[in-house]
């Protein structure tokens, strides 16, 4: 991989995405004893980076594949952000959800133009519903995290970042199937001078922590997190650019993500959904660290179920 | 009053107050048919515009008015308002407020470092009390809302939004008190060239739609809305630039404050007070008016209860 290909991937997405916004909070400095820079995704379309990675996926398929459609399986952001790219750049989506997935996310899907295709709730179901939609309509599968193409649309976020502020001393991310976090790596090595980038896990799903320490991808054996976005594994693809390039992982407990989030939705009045406070609760558990450094925070989506809140 | 006077007010604050974004949205520009432009004063210091009008009224007093103090009677934003902007320019706030008033309204204003003065639930007690905080600490009595400095401080939320965007065929602001609109309604006459000032009402607290018509000021006789930023009345200085200025109010349902606060919440991902969402509840009710209009719409606050939300 080269420099370039990063600045390659955020032309041929540009006019697909929002350019988000950065703000900024003079209260949760002071909060924390930081000089915060907060990455917008939460205002990215269908609310999430995942957009990014999607939009930047598709695009780089030769004709023929894009005229055949794509397939992924998710429940999650990136069944919204696949089919709503689709549709953007004239493709078919389908996307194999389980049959017990909440009525809302199937119709969200539904709503971007995604193809739907039910499955039995399994892990092997749903392998095995992608293949054969790929046997049958001659799909691309697109993996929501360990695909090099999703990896280099989800750090144009960094990228941006780093244009607009290019002496940030950390980056932070929440980390689920390691595809932000390893864009957000390849973006700070290849485009800043010294920007280390940190994940944050909660404990309960601390897996790519595990990972890190162990050398080998480790799996979840409990899911019990409010951070539903990050309940997924590292893959083989984002794995050895996570060891490479990410200095370390945080992990936070589920009330540090509670108060976090309620933080940035009464201080910054933004929503944020439960995965994407998991910096700043990374940030604020190790305050000492970053104590007068200038650390971005990738806020990753605000897809938040406003009738299930945690507070 | 003189176009300059606007300016000049802009001047002597803007040190003091964010300059809030304007956002937009393509999913709302669709739902709506119009082109909507919001001025984000939810983002604006202690979270509404009533920041701007504190910090106009006590910046215009005399060097010898300021070293005694400014008094008001308030437990809602410009409290808080009038504390913060009170405490930056180095003057005392006396808030005099309702002994029943929550004590998080208290806490707030105690934050801000208001000296709050207790008094008894009625209005003649508020302003008995008032009264006699002047008297006593020689303190300079700021209204909310009937005070043309506040008014012209409000005004400047309007003034930036036409600086950012010249041809606005309207702008649409809640109708509380009267002075946000007044302020904006002397904006839009001054720096625009066509734009036409419309307010956004409760049917349940609709006193400024019925004073429009009546010729005076009429009050609320129940006050029962959920935008309870919305239940005061116009007042003397407020009224005749309203009746001059402003083309007409709008008076929406509660339910349609709600599903507008709703669609703010989730398609924005911002968060916005209940009052706050009365224009854009105007704005979608008579949708027709607004077809292809380019309308700004000032967001006033963002000051909301998570634990006692109407969804």
């Amino acid at each position: 991989m080269t420099q370039n290909e990063l600045k390659d991937c955020h032309k041929l997405i540009k006019s697909h995405v929002h350019r988000t916004p950065v703000l900024t909070s003079r209260l949760l400095n002071e909060i924390s004893g930081a000089t915060l820079f907060f990455k917008c995704e939460n205002f990215q379309r269908m609310g999430a980076f995942k957009m990014r990675g999607a939009t930047c996926a598709i695009s780089r398929l030769s004709k023929n594949q894009k005229s055949k459609g794509v397939v992924t399986h998710s429940s999650g952001n990136f069944a919204q952000a696949l089919s709503l790219a689709a549709k953007r750049l004239g493709v078919k989506a389908y996307i194999v959800m389980p049959s017990t997935a909440p009525q809302v996310k199937k119709d969200a899907v539904k709503g971007y133009g995604g193809i739907i295709i039910e499955c039995p709730p399994t892990l092997e179901d749903r392998e095995k519903t992608a293949i054969q939609v790929q046997e049958e309509k001659g799909a691309t599968f697109l993996h929501p995290s360990n695909n090099l193409d999703v990896i280099l649309g989800q750090g144009t976020a960094a990228l941006e970042l780093l244009e607009d502020h290019a002496d940030l001393d950390y980056i932070i991310t929440p980390v689920g199937g390691g595809g932000l976090i390893a864009g957000t790596a390849l973006a700070a090595h290849f485009y800043s001078n010294h920007c280390k980038v940190i994940g944050g896990e909660p404990f309960e799903v601390d897996d790519a922590y595990r990972s890190l320490q162990s050398g080998k991808i480790e799996s979840n054996t409990t899911t019990n997190t409010i951070a539903d976005g990050l309940k997924t594994q590292l893959g083989d693809i984002n794995f050895p650019i996570i060891q490479n390039y990410v200095s370390e992982i945080i992990r936070v407990e589920e009330d540090e993500i509670i108060s976090s989030m309620r933080l940035i939705w009464e201080r910054m009045k933004i929503i944020i959904e439960p995965s994407c406070a998991v910096p700043f609760a990374a940030l604020l558990r190790e305050k000492d660290k970053f104590k007068n450094k200038k650390v971005g925070i990738i806020l990753s989506g605000g897809n938040v179920d406003l009738k299930n809140l945690p507070f």
